[in-house]
Order: structure tokens, then sequence, then C-alpha cells
């Protein structure tokens, strides 16, 4: 890695903004503060200079010129990752990358069931262009009205739908990307199999913008479901939760396509701070299922199918209630109430987040003994660990015990993160599931990945980007 | 790439003998020969030794002494490739190294539906270690009775189930891989959402063993299907098999397993040949499907999801007649006939073979394309393109004239390549789909991939190979 670079002149300013077009090159406060902010407010960068490219062919020229004159370039989507790996540093040397003026959806195919969109394009756009040609997109997040699908494919995305589709990396057939040096790799194929060769797009996929910028992709669609049943249902255990999984897979195959998980005390602040919410089940439940199964056949056969998944958990003394939502309002409810876990923590002061995954038979072990360790570390705190089973990925948050000091609490996020991430590795599992490395978790890769994977990565990393411009300071 | 080495010396050949043990260390014609030979005889290579290492700890001493001493290493699993990748060039100073000896099922854990296996598994046997567990491994290839995982996920196998399951690369959680200089890559993650740095085990899926050494692996397992049906459909056009194709994805989604097509001619062939063979439909058809639908509920919603898919493309006019299997036997004539369509060439004389891919809005356009196009090459030839319609592969195969030369007309190989490939690269498509390159395409790999691509090949070989020892001559 060469040694940081000084901010850039007021000429390399201008002939960086020459090549977008001095309305795309922004550089007054109130004009790139939003790109330099993350939304949790957990950083804050510095930067002279935004730019905001409109075409591929730009893209390259700003590379080239960043690799010519070692200027550090940070890429940036939406700016909603949650790992700082899209925001610049505090030193005003690095210059941000927006992507978002690569907005076009340049083609889409419903007969080969493919989409290829600009890096740019908003993934609640690509779900609707799916859509209005009876087709699935299936990525499913949180911050889906904001995120863009190069962010997606950069960070690998998961979210709620992995357990049926898999994640980002695994919904991508091509890649346009242009490397540190300027130069564009044209892989924008529509191929289901293609074995010409190694796979080059791979580099690119989840590596968060530290090997090359994704300018466009070759997306692949799914079969619209023609009918969907979404239910609530509560069990005692995670191990009982793990059990009910595994027959539900039995039953529904790949039309099982959600299989989230969230603890009664999560549910409780939901109640508490969500005007109007109800708990879907007449009993309460020490941990909440939300379920959900999808057809190509018709309701019929959703309602039966979901009916069966239910029964088996019952029948198996598994669940020990269900619902079914009634109407598209109630499931909307139901899964209204799954994607307010996060933000209602917000209500019950600090929480100290881990967004880790497991080997799902090593699931309920991990829960009980990170449970007790963080209870242990910091008596009276409130672990919350909710997510997504069917893919083994929990986010394990711990919120502040009642009436606590919220900054005290928050100043011990490390030490409990310590703690959390060995119990992770010694199971087998990442503490970086879906959300990737970025800034974060950057210092403590080094922890769970062994030193020959290490050279690895820095090699790759080297090779790539051998002057070391692209987002410095993330992942490697 | 260094320059070619001299055959090892009777000392080096000794040394390496001592890692495995004498009996392991093949030296003597016989015993080498079935390690020389590809099975369609295109190959024959010439090898001093073929080592059959007992352990990883044995793969990484071999490499470690091949990168010291500059000793080219040919990887080999079940020597069942159909493009060269696995069998020693004409030299003689390429040591063969066999994975046959790493077959241990490590671990299998149903709850996870997770499988640990090592490189030398058979297919058969994974499927039938998941199938003890009520759970299904989906690879399906012809060979898979002596092919072998590791040699599988190198080549990023594809087969009859990518158009549900995904290839070879979508099967698998992690990986134990040596590396060129005996270091061993440990990875075998078991997690279906992991983003804790570069996803390294791309480097080594589908990079025909010239990167790494893949000892083991984790494989993801899927849910059973609790009943299946075949049924074999008769269609007038390629591009109404593909407009059948999509009203089949919408209707039965992910639990369409299977959507294959084979030409009249093809069928004619097999119906001559194989004894006890029968036409499946009463009126013959130009192009048949053969269709397969999975589900994980019972053989009655299997028949009528089935019903329902043929009824869709009845209705539309697409499907001209269809026989829906009546027994696991009949099931098993049609897969068997499908799987007979390679085989029964053999009896027509010479054929000249291309494993390719298209984009699936162009295969109707390819295959009108292409059969022209060999027809006016070589007058009276036969084209017989068969193959995986829902993955948009096709085995576009030509056999001869009626009573023409055979030597004759395969001394035109390369020129109806050519004239094939042409077609498939100006339609967006891939000349190497699921076969690889090996050394057969990797002339024309240049040919096909942009000079930008081919360095970011070449760069990676040199990174993980800098002294260029393995599977040299290959793929890059």
């Amino acid at each position: 890695m060469p040694s940081r670079p000084a901010p850039p002149s007021a000429d390399l300013i201008a002939r960086f903004a020459a090549i977008v077009g001095g309305r795309h090159a922004l550089t007054a406060a109130d004009d790139t503060r939003p790109y330099l902010i993350e939304w949790r407010d957990r950083y804050e960068g510095v930067s002279p200079l935004v730019l905001r490219p409109g075409s591929t062919a730009e893209v390259a020229a700003i590379l080239k010129l960043a690799s010519e004159t070692g200027t550090p370039i940070v890429p940036q989507g939406g700016n909603t990752g949650l790992v700082g790996g899209q925001v610049p540093d505090e030193s005003g040397t690095e210059i941000v990358l927006s992507l978002g003026r690569l907005d076009r959806i340049r083609a889409i195919d419903p007969a080969a069931s493919t989409m290829t969109a600009e890096a740019g394009v908003i993934l609640d756009r690509i779900h609707d262009a799916a859509d209005a040609v009876d087709r699935l997109f299936p990525l499913t997040l949180g911050s889906q009205g904001s995120c863009t699908i190069g962010g997606n494919l950069s960070s690998n995305a998961g979210g709620t739908a992995v357990l049926a589709y898999g994640n980002a990396r695994d919904m991508v057939l091509g890649l346009e990307v242009v490397l540190p040096t300027g130069e564009i790799v044209e892989g924008l194929r529509a191929l289901r199999k293609d074995n010409a060769g190694y796979d080059l797009k791979q580099l690119f996929l989840g590596t968060e913008g530290t090997l090359g910028v994704i300018t466009a992709a070759v997306l692949k669609l799914w079969a619209k479901p023609k009918a969907q049943e979404v239910a609530v249902a509560g069990v005692a255990t995670p191990a009982d939760a793990l059990a009910a999984l595994g027959l539900a897979k039995t039953r529904a195959g790949a039309q099982l396509t959600a299989f989230e998980i969230m603890p009664r005390r999560l549910v409780e602040f939901y109640l508490a701070h969500q005007p109007g919410s109800r708990d879907p089940l007449s009993t309460p439940a020490p941990w909440y299922l939300l379920v959900e199964v999808s057809v190509g056949t018709g309701l019929a056969e959703a309602r039966a199918l979901m009916e069966a998944v239910l029964e088996d958990g019952l029948a198996a003394g598994l669940i020990q209630d269900a619902t079914i939502a009634q109407s598209v309002a109630q499931a909307k409810d139901f899964w209204r109430m799954r994607h307010g876990m996060s933000e209602v923590q917000k209500h019950e002061g600090g929480s100290i987040k881990h967004d880790v995954s497991l080997p799902l038979s090593a699931l309920p072990d991990f829960l009980a003994r990170a449970t007790e360790a963080v209870e242990r570390l910091v008596p009276g705190c409130r672990p919350v660990p909710f997510g997504h089973l069917g893919d083994g990925n929990i986010h394990f948050n711990v919120s502040q015990p009642v009436g606590g000091d919220k900054a005290a609490f928050l100043a011990g996020w490390e030490a409990m993160n310590a703690v959390v991430h060995g119990i992770v590795t010694e199971l087998g599992g990442s503490i970086a599931a879906e959300h990737g490395v970025g800034r974060m978790k950057r210092a403590i890769l080094a922890g769970v990945r062994s030193p020959v994977e290490m050279m690895l990565m820095r090699r790759l990393k080297a090779t790539l980007d051998p002057a070391g411009i692209l987002n410095p300071g993330k992942v490697v």
C-alpha cells in the first residue's frame, strides 16, 4: 500500500471535474455532505470532490487519471452500507465516485429472464421493471428504496430471500467493470452456463469496490410467484425453530421463500413503540417465526402448502401456535413487524450490533452461549438476536440495560464484539455475514482469516490495483 | 510461462514417490495407462509417474516439491473430462496427481443441509450419502458413476439440473485447496452468508486445476423431492420449445427441474440402434422435449403440476403432443433416451461436437443459422443439436453424411468449429459451456475473450502459480 497522498490540488480537481462536466463535480460542502455521512452517523468522511459520471467511459477516464496521479477513489452507490465501505476517510485526500447517474435499465428480456441494468439503478426500480414483464428479481432488503444494484453486487448483499434464491452473487450472469487502471472489462454476458476461461466477475462481486468498479450487470430474473402466504408461528426455543425449518424445507423445498426469527423481547419493543401494532399470536411465545411460501399455481395451493408446513411443525410439537395472514394487508403487517425489528431498537437506548452467520446446526448453541456471555459482560443488558434463520444469518444486537447510561454502554462496543465474535469463530461462523467488512471490520479480519487467506487477498489487491487507489483502507 | 523442463530425473521421481509411499506411486506403463488416456481417445499423454496421495498433507508436500523443482503437475479426478484438461501432454515431463484416494465423506449434517467430502469421492456416492439422510445433491451428469466431486468443482460442471439448482459452482459453500506452492487454504466453511473478505473459493471453482488443487469441499444439500413426474412432449420448432419453457417456468418455478430438447433425427438414431426402445410419442414431432417436475408434497400434486404445465403448452398451441410417464420404469426409459443421445451418435459414423451456450432468446436463431451453415459447409451432413434448453446449453453435434468417409469428415473438425463458434460469438454465446476449456479450446480462447479479460486471466495465473507448475498448457 503506498503512503497516503496529499489532498488533490486545485488543478487536479479541475482535471477530474472536466471529465464529468462542472455540474456533476460537487465541491461545495452543502452539495457533498450527503455523500460523506453514513446514514447511521457512525462515519463522517471529508472530501474536496464528489464526481457523478454519466457513462462507463467517464468512469474509465476518472480511474485512469486517478491511477496516473495516485489519487484515492471511493466508489459509492446509494450510500446505505452499514460498515463504512462507501464513505471516504477523514484525511480529505479521497475523492468520491458516485454511480447514481448510471441509472439506465439497458435491456430486459422476459423470454431469457434477464435484465441489463446500470450500477446506479435503485433496487426498487429493478423490482418494478421485472414485475412489469411478469418476472421476479428476488433480492429483498430493508434499504431497497435507496440502495443501488451496483452497491448490492459490490457488497454481495443478502436480505430475507437468500433461503430460496441465494445472495446477490447468485443473481448475476455478467458484469461490466472498470478496473482501477481505467481498462473496461466487457463481461455483460447473459449465459447460465459458461466455462470459457476463469469466471472473472467473481473478482468484483462482494469485494466492496476494492478491485474494480461495477458499472452494469446482467441480472437473472425468476418466475413471479402467482400466490404467497405469510404466517407467524411461535416456538419455545431456537432448537425447535431449527427443527421446524428442517420440516418446512422438506415440505416446501424452494417454495419456502422466507423463514425469519424474532425474540419475544424484540416483539415487545415493537408492540410498545409502533402505533397500531398488534401481537400476531394470541398466546405469546418465546420466539416468533415469520414464514412465507410462494407458488406458481394459485391461492388454494399456497394456502394448502402453508397449512401443511405449519401442521408438520405443530404435529412434531415444535410450533406452539400459528397465525396465517388472512389478507394482503395482514401479510404486510407481519412483514412490517419483521422489518421494524432494527428500527425499533432505537427507542430502547443504545444498541451494540453484530452481523454474524453460523452453520445452521450451530445456531442454538451460538445463541445460548452468546446470550450468556454478553449478560455476564454487561449485567442487565438485553440481547435481541433476530434475523434470517433460514440462511443462518443472525443480527445479534444487544440493547442497553433499562435506565443505564447510553454512552457508557456504547463505549463497550468493541469489547462486546470481541466476545461475540470469539464464539462465532469458535463455532465456524462468520463475523461479517451480509453487511461486509468495509472499514468497520477491516482491523479484525486478520483475526478470523488464516495467514494464507490474508496473503491471497492482499495479492489479489496488489494484482488488480497496483497503485492502491481504489477504496483504500477498506476490506484488506 | 517458463520454458518446458526436462523429464524428471530418477532421483526426483524417487523423492515424489517417497511422499505417497511406493505403492501409490505408479511408474509401470500398465499401471499409468488408465491415467494417461482420455476416454474418448482424443488425447493420449505421456508421463513417467502417477502419484496417488492419501491426504491433503501429501498433496501439499507434492506441490511444494513441484514448485521448488519446477516440475509440472496435472491434477486428475475421475478422468472423465471432455476437453483434455486432466491428461498430461506428450512430452513426458509432466507428473499426474490423481486425487482418487482422497475419498472420504468427512461429515454430513442433515439439519444444516451440508456434506463435507474429499475431492476423490465419486459423484454417485455423494448422491447416495445425501439420499441416506433424506437430502438431495442435485448435480446430475452422464458420467456420475465415475467422475469425482473434485473434478466437478474444478470444472464447474453443469448437467441436466442447472435450470433449477445452478452449476456446480452454486452447490458449494467452502473449499479446502492446496496452492501450487504447497500452502493449504483452509476454507471448509459451512455458511450460506459470508462476506468476511474476498470469496477466495471462486478462484478455484471452474479454473480446471490451474490455480490450485481442490482437496475437499463443503457441499450444499437440498430438500429431497417427495414426488417427480417426467413427460416427453413434441413441438414443431425451437421457438415453440422456448415459449413452452417460459410458460413452464411461470407455472412451476423452481419445481421445474429439467427441460431438455432433442431433435427428431436423434430420436430416430436412438430408435434404430437401441434395442427395445420405443417412440414416446404416438405422432412423431420435429423436436422432443423431456420435462421433469419435482415437488415436496406428494404424487397427486406432482401429477397436477405436470398436467398444468403441459396443458399450458397445449392450450397455447406450442406443444403438439405429450406423454406423461405412467410408471417409474417409464420415467427411467424417458431419461435413458435423453442420456443415450450422445452415445447413439457413434452408430452413425463420425461426429463433430460443439458444447456451446446462448442467451435463451437467441437459441432459435442460433439453431437455424448454425444448421444452415454446417449443411452448406459439408453437404449431406446431419446436425443433431440436443441438450439443456432450460439453461441455454446446446451440444451442437453434427453426424457425417450417410455413406461418407469418416476420416475425411473428421478432418474438417476445426473448420466446422470455427463456423459454429463464429455464430455463437456473434449472438453473445459461449464456446465452452459446461465442458470447459482444458487443452482442446485453449488456442481459441483469446478469440472469444477480450484482451483485458485475457490479461486478467494471465495475471491471476501468474499471481497464484508463479512457477507455472500447475496444469500448464490448459485454459490460459
